[in-house]
């Protein structure tokens, strides 16, 4: 998330009750993830195996449940007992969650030529382009954007919340949300079939590239980055922060984990599971999603055993 | 279903037109499959095979198709042509098909604290606890019961008809609805992400467990128990009538069959398939879904049948 | 999609400025994809490839990108340079598209005792039959058909438009939709669960047979015949203008692929998936899908080749 303007670090260590360490000048431009931050950001850190790696990221800032650490030039350290609810305070100081009473909401732009059709939510600074067709009982939550000529089939809900948990077991209530403070952004020629979900970015954005066309009941999880003309047909799913390529088609059913890449112009057959990364320009198939071809021959093999065990036998 | 007050034998009798046997004093408290009956329940019967089973069950009255029976102490049996006519007949009386015309029925409590965003259908005798948020577009049917801190992301259906058939291939329709007259229970602090299908019970309660999350398009079939603390990703389904222990995680596209148990803190991988119950404290994948650590070394020796096949050829 | 009176092939070739050739008398009755077209009907074609089929099927009239071929016998040529924007040009005028500002159009027709739910959208043209309960949320696009004693539940979206592009990857955007004109048929006692999608055929109908039942989150997809009495269960996908006949039963989440055909009374095991067509009367399993004996076998045997391994190296 950018803040609207800079923040100063003493404002943001009173908003969060922290100490400061380091420079006490300099100004926060937003709040991301670890693997999402740039110069200016804020960033949090609770376990030491990964203090290391958010001092020497990009971050500007670094909010952190120790002292004992050396706090590399020019950087801000915020020192508190739990980072993780700090992020959630400045989450929701900079994003509050706004009860929203009217189905069309007045701080929403909609281009010209755009058609709403009737029982659309459409939420809090959303900005929606030219000629788009949003037809009946879409819900379109705050902060998303959607380019021109885009088509969003009914039921489809764009910007919905990470499903993304901090996990303590001693708690009563193990799993405690991540606030999700990002959003969705939806390029031109997009099209979106029925009772598509797609969720927000935790504190970047969801984006879906120019061009790319979806069938109904896809599910696309939060940071997720799809490419230029990608075509995914019905009940795919695509696990939070990955990435799929330009041009990737992915058939019916297939399933794809979470922070992995599909090389531009795969094409992943029906009901595949995708594992890990993909490799651009190939055909896979399977769970673990393979080459296609290796995997074909598989299943013919299998279908040899019982000529295998004939042979021993005789 | 328990009814509001007990009713006499004499009362159900008529309603379905059925004579009595046995113990005519009693009175029913309410009606349930033989699988969920209690004392002062109604249950019916309708094939010799499961006689036996109906008549020592816990239930009190007996819907049956037959005289020829030993009546157990105490007993009432209610005898008619068609038991499952019957059944359909004090669903209907008890829980009568109501046309809606208001998206928020007046006999529905909402709790303090609770958000209901526009577009939201909230039906008859539904219960919403404290501080809950229920997004745009969710429908929440007849007797759902919500806890507080609860959060249902868009496009969620809550208390749909179970997807269950009574079948005659001899009738010109086949599949006869069985009537559901029971409800959802979603307890505390459960979060519910967008797209969900989470069904009633057809006779008793379909309910999940405080503090469990759901990622989005995940079903659940009618009678389902879920435990605390659960952890659903997206598109996961599960069948009528299944019980999810404790801590039990789901990764995407995993299918879960009906009337079985998934032991406490389990994990299932992706697109697993569950065909019969699991043990508690263990990994699972593949289907049909086994001990992760077997299955994954199945793909390894099936990646060498050729070298197998050079062997023997050799 | 059937015009509502014959056009004359004059109208039609100054519609899409094409020169006509052959019979120019001839009135067009409507348009259709190859596989569809019957007599009168308007079909077209612009690869090589195709010339001759389409030539030689029941259409009455052309639409061709070559003047170079023999015109049989009392058809009627539309020689057009870009033969899938004439059908575009023809879809839309004779189904534009139109902005739709209220819930329930007016030009919808509904039968006596059907019960239609808050927040329920219902487009041009729909007709609905007596006896139906349309829950809260669904979606009925423009000119579906619906016939008596159905039931729809909540968030379902009935006549969405099919996910059908033409290709061309020289293009800056590779995907351009093919317009669907057709429709959704739904025959008496059919019963859809919540959260479906049922998508309109592209030139002619999709149809589900009477008495078929589906679970939660089915998807349909364009063109697709499903017979009488079948019975879907969660989260199976039907890929387009496939053909299930009569009495087959899909458990949760298979996957049916495109422009096959599953014979009657087939039955295909959870999570299976159909890649080609199937016989009817049997029980498949698997992804491929094939005869569920064999498949299960196929299974013991894998669990075997450590034994054979074994009995090798001895």
């Amino acid at each position: 998330m950018v803040f609207s303007s800079p923040v100063s670090a003493t404002k943001i260590a009173n908003l969060i009750k922290a100490k400061i360490l380091g420079n006490k000048d300099s100004y926060a431009k937003g709040i991301n993830e670890i693997h999402k931050v740039v110069e200016g950001d804020i960033c949090f850190v609770d376990h030491p195996k990964y203090y290391d790696k958010c001092l020497n990221s990009p971050a500007t800032f670094i909010i952190i449940n120790t002292t004992d650490v050396i706090i590399p030039e020019g950087k801000t350290l915020l020192v508190v007992d739990e980072p993780f609810e700090a992020y959630l305070t400045i989450a929701r100081h900079f994003r509050p969650f706004t009860a929203q009473y009217v189905a069309i909401n007045s701080t929403a732009s909609i281009g010209e030529g755009t058609v709403i059709m009737p029982n659309v939510f459409i939420g809090n600074h959303v900005k929606i382009g030219k000629d788009c067709i949003i037809y009946p009982n879409v819900t379109i939550l705050d902060y998303s954007e959607i380019g021109n000529h885009v088509i969003i089939q009914s039921g489809t809900v764009i910007g919905g919340d990470a499903f993304y948990y901090n996990t303590k077991k001693t708690r009563d209530v193990w799993y405690k949300k991540m606030e999700s403070c990002g959003n969705v952004i939806i390029e031109d020629f997009v099209e979106i079939g029925a009772s598509c979900t797609i969720d927000r970015g935790v504190t970047a954005s969801t984006i879906i590239g120019k061009g790319t066309k979806m069938d109904n009941m896809v599910h696309i999880g939060h940071d997720v980055i799809v490419g230029k003309n990608c075509l995914f047909a019905a009940q795919v799913g695509i696990a939070g922060a990955t990435t799929i390529e330009d041009g990737v088609t992915l058939w019916g059913q297939v399933g794809v984990s979470k922070t992995l890449t599909i090389g531009a112009n795969s094409v992943v057959m029906a009901q595949s599971g995708v594992a890990s990364s993909l490799e651009a320009n190939k055909v896979y198939f399977g769970y673990p999603a393979e080459d296609a071809s290796i995997k074909r021959r598989e299943l013919v093999w299998i279908k040899r055993i019982p000529e295998l065990w004939k042979k021993i036998m005789d």
